[in-house]
């Protein structure tokens, strides 16, 4: 496993550009039309034969053969952004109004698609093959990944690697976990129907909004009292939206956010008591309800043998660099169902400041330490060079 | 006072359909456009002459002076429309999304304008002055009634009365209250600022949704504990958004809603209170917060006599109809502000069901029973003329 | 009307002792056993013919007749104290742990037993005949009235009165109104029955104290957003008391308090939404729970025109007082049973500081300007005195 | 290691006998009088130097030295039960009121017994020594572990081992977990002080048990949101206690609990929470407050070479036995502080029926399956018995 480094290296300026202009015109999940065509043109200006359109529409793919045989390894990134307002002050900041790549998958775009240029530069010494996944839609649910994998993303292939860039860890740090290393995330919206009437007057009114209040309380037992303290469960209201002015009593409100669990049965228990609380919390105050629940990813759960090749190639092309096991992260991702139906291992590069003063991901002031896109990519090739070779398979 | 009801009877269908075509095309307060030109155009084809742009653009005024000598009688009505979803299934439902004449302004306009209609059909036998006013802004503060009061809209006015058409009361009531009859509506806004980031991850975030959320259920305690309960007051939050994402913890949470007193004292208690659970609810959950605090209109204060005045034209012109000493009624009105400058009256004319089941002032199905129009106009007419009389004078 | 004031001023140092005898040695809601004692036998000993062991043991009734003809007048004082500690430090503080005459009624007592030494002294120029009757547990449902009247208490009587010495108002001020004029005091318990377990595995157990927090918190929105803001209601819980050690969640949590308002309708109102907001607090946080409610006293309505002999008496006796028309009052009390069977009038004398400063009824540093007992006996036989002559009679 | 199973088996019914004793007498922490004095009776009787009245008064420990040569082995019991009515309804069931052996503490003692009883019929085969301990107070802060520690009950000791019957593993169950096992549980005690009142006045109040209520709500926060949801954490309030009449406003309100953390992190980080949640919700409502933290014991931290011990011991001596890993386990035990001296091992032993119904620990129908206790006896002796081997030492 020799990864080029000088034509990483060459290749730095160009990742960092192709980020920044991802970085300012960010684009919804599935509506990645923009991001999508960058993508697909970049990978055929290097000779890649591409395919676009896919899992609804804007995802994308490449494959490369190289020159001398070997195993078919993939290689995913997720380009969607968020519905926040960036509140950056960079001058690569998103030039669109609600929207933010504040998650870090224009990195993740960036590097894939350094690491396919690095292919194109060296496919005579290339082993095997190698699939570039280009995925929309991570951050929404169902995920673009079953539609990748729906498309065909992971015909022929033999393993598959994903990173994720990760602003808690300092820059330099690299860190997986065996088994269950991300979580279920699903979601839920609660519809509260009351009835609407003049401010001043309650008594002739159900206050829905009230009700919503009360609810958003209620629900914060559910992980306090109900769920086994040695247990992970994470029970957090993302919307709440009531009202359509100061002095009506709001004949509606809406509640909705997301759920946080590792295990089948704390899914079920947190869900259970979710419908509890709703409806008898709707009942105290006289409401009606409808209460919906979005199952989400699957836990991500890295194969053994292949976290310990992360870990491993990790120190071998990084010796000065931290290689951490990494708690369990109570992020979902949609990774989960390439691992369901191969073997890999998702893993993180450390992309944020040494103090820790970092903003977190989805923060409205989420940003990256850019020199963690070329470890990232570094690792992805020397990673996917690892596995290729015929005697990886097991 | 003797109102000529032929004249009235043959406007009524006029007025009808006044009502619909507004009650089609609500605008929202101080942008009654089309409302506005709508009423000019009809005063100016009756041949009155016509003030239009006042208070700010969109309110209207007309005089009109009798053949015979008399004081100086103002009658006002309130123009503007709600940012509510109409959900009726009439025929005049609104045709605008998001906006409708959930208050009765609506027939409010209608009615003035057929009272205006009526005295320039029986001009000659007018005793005195009648000044037409048609107030913008009544639901949203400051209110239009000052702008019209500063455009001299009670310039040389002797009296001034005002009627609203009131569902809760069934159509044929006639009903007001002398001394203070409608309440203080003073507005807060709070805005709430957690710090934002991923929903998984809530140690790392201030979660201003629930911080909003701990709010609207401490506030329920000013009413329920801190104020005396033989004094009658309303905290009601009206609108609450916080989120942009269901898997995102909310940075930002925005409280708004409505304040109803009687006195100056219970006023100041509440807004002290609110203060003070605005503030350290937000420190309970570590947030940072702004405190707004809109003082609104006075109370509506009836004058004793006046009072009396409308009590026996009701009892003179519908000897079968219930005339009714109101209870002070939680809702606001900037009509408070004539009356702090002019003897007058505001009352009530019911435009309810009988059996009580019409859907309350501000709700998505609000609805007048049109007949209460009727009631009303000829109440504005036989009150105007009782008080135009020079015996008038006190 | 004259009220032989140098008789009354010759009682004052004793009626002083008698109560703060009272004051230190207080007793609980028919437990007044030496009260009851120490009451019958000062009356004996004046000559009087006592009925002991009234209203199930502790009441005392004497009637005395006077040498000319008149209208047969009851005086009533209640005699329990509270289960209250008494943190005053005044030599005369409660001696009995946790509990204390907090509310006056030790006051109550002395005047009516000055009162009755007053009419042994001046028997013959007294008209009519006066019943005196102190009554036993006023504090406690369903209070002792009822049972003093099943003992005969009203038989015969023409007219009834009472007087409360009143810490709001200062010494000085006499105060009553007609009509309404105290609250009907419901009371409730909710026994919560969730299911105990070690504090350190709360998924195992149903915390009985968090869904009692939980019920206190969600019962603040029955006054708050229930009640029709222009009705009187106060909904106050008393007492909470859950868990029998800091390491064991607990299995029970018992809530009682108490519920104020003063028509039939909003009465029937809040007792129905205690029911669901009880019932659906308790199913959202899976526990079991009895619900009992125990109705009070009904309102104090005083009759308008004994109400009016009130205000004459007190303008006539005290010139120089604030006669005072008083505002309802949200405290119960059981004279009402009296007022539902014959003509009367409840009054309260001023007994607090001028600044407002003292404590308020029930609080454990209660006290009573001791020169509010001289206006509050000398009221009594003004009023009884006025009351008895045979023009009264209506 | 060999256990005579002989001797053991014939010591059953004497172990349960001595079990049912101590069950019918429970006695509370730190006030075992009577247990303490059983204990050293028995022991005395067997011939055994007892030393009484141990860590503060009611400890008891005595001394066995064996026949042959090797190490000082420590075994320890604790002897104290809860303030719990004793909901049972078998014959041995607690003739205490309020008081109950809700925590196994009765077996272990018991088993201890049965230990020392079978040494003194073995001390010539026994090599080493043997020190049984018989600590009170565990169920209380700050525990009696401390006390005996202090009175010399390590002195000499090589390594010490404890075990507690488990309801919730099914008899047969034999388990531990090397490193953290158990949690640190740190108690708290808020006393808010509001302002007494006449339960019809609250806006005259200041409401203490409102004011309480509404911070067991807030606290409910810290675990849901300011915990890492990785992290193991509990806070519950296990005791609330406000008023003292139905018709008083509570002046004092006092709300007591128990904090479960496994890192000096978690526990300062929680701390802190409830400091900030105290103070802020107390402000809310205006009230003042004390807050006393009570550091509880450190975490149970078994020793690893003494965890695989107590795990080949059991596979040995119960070879069908189901010998598992555990999680860790948010109960505290002050058996740490003899883990902070000397090496050791804490276990259990499963008490439960094999369905689960068994209830909880600390719960009022608590019990356990007496096989249990065999088991335990014999673990005890025999994981003694391996390690006083001269061979054990490191």
């Amino acid at each position: 496993m020799i990864v080029n480094d000088e034509t990483l290296q060459s290749l730095c300026s160009d990742m960092v550009n192709w980020r920044r202009h991802l970085h300012r015109h960010p684009e919804l999940s599935f509506k990645e039309y923009e991001t999508s065509r960058f993508i697909a043109d970049l990978l055929e200006s290097w000779g890649l034969e591409v395919r676009r359109g896919l899992a609804g529409g804007t995802g994308v793919m490449a494959k490369l053969t190289g020159g001398r045989p070997g195993r078919t390894i993939a290689l995913r990134a997720d380009i969607d952004a968020l519905p926040i307002e960036d509140e950056k002050s960079t001058e690569y900041k998103s030039t669109v109004q609600g929207v933010m790549h504040a998650c870090g998958h224009d990195a993740h775009t960036a590097q894939l698609l350094a690491a396919a240029r690095y292919y194109t530069l060296h496919r005579e010494e290339t082993a095997g093959t190698r699939v570039f996944i280009f995925q929309p839609g991570e951050e929404f649910l169902p995920g673009g990944a079953v539609g990748m994998i729906a498309d065909g993303a992971l015909e022929g292939v033999d393993a598959i690697y994903g990173v994720h860039v990760w602003s808690p860890f300092p820059a330099g740090v690299i860190a997986t976990r065996p088994g269950p290393f991300m979580a279920c995330p699903d979601e839920f919206e609660v519809e509260i129907i009351g009835r609407g009437g003049h401010a001043g007057l309650p008594h002739q009114a159900v206050d829905a909004l009230m009700t919503g209040a009360a609810l958003v309380n209620a629900l914060q037992t559910i992980v306090s009292r109900s769920v086994n303290p040695l247990d992970s469960a994470v029970v957090s209201v993302g919307q709440l939206h009531s009202g359509t002015a100061r002095n009506v009593i709001a004949e509606r409100c809406s509640v909705s956010g997301t759920v946080r669990t590792f295990t089948p049965e704390v899914r079920a228990l947190v869900r259970r008591r979710m419908e509890e609380v709703v409806r008898h919390t709707c009942e105290t105050h006289g409401a009606e309800y409808r209460f919906q629940f979005f199952e989400g990813y699957p836990p991500v759960v890295n194969d053994d043998h292949e976290a310990k090749r992360v870990f491993s190639v990790a120190a071998s092309l990084f010796p000065e660099a931290e290689v951490r096991l990494a708690d369990p992260i109570m992020a979902g991702e949609d990774f989960s169902y390439y691992l369901e139906q191969k073997p890999g291992c998702f893993f993180m590069v450390g992309a944020g400041r040494d103090d820790g003063t970092s903003a977190p991901h989805h923060h409205p002031k989420f940003d990256i330490d850019e020199q963690a896109m070329l470890v990232a990519a570094r690792m992805l090739i020397g990673v996917a060079d690892d596995s290729a070779s015929l005697s990886a398979a097991r």
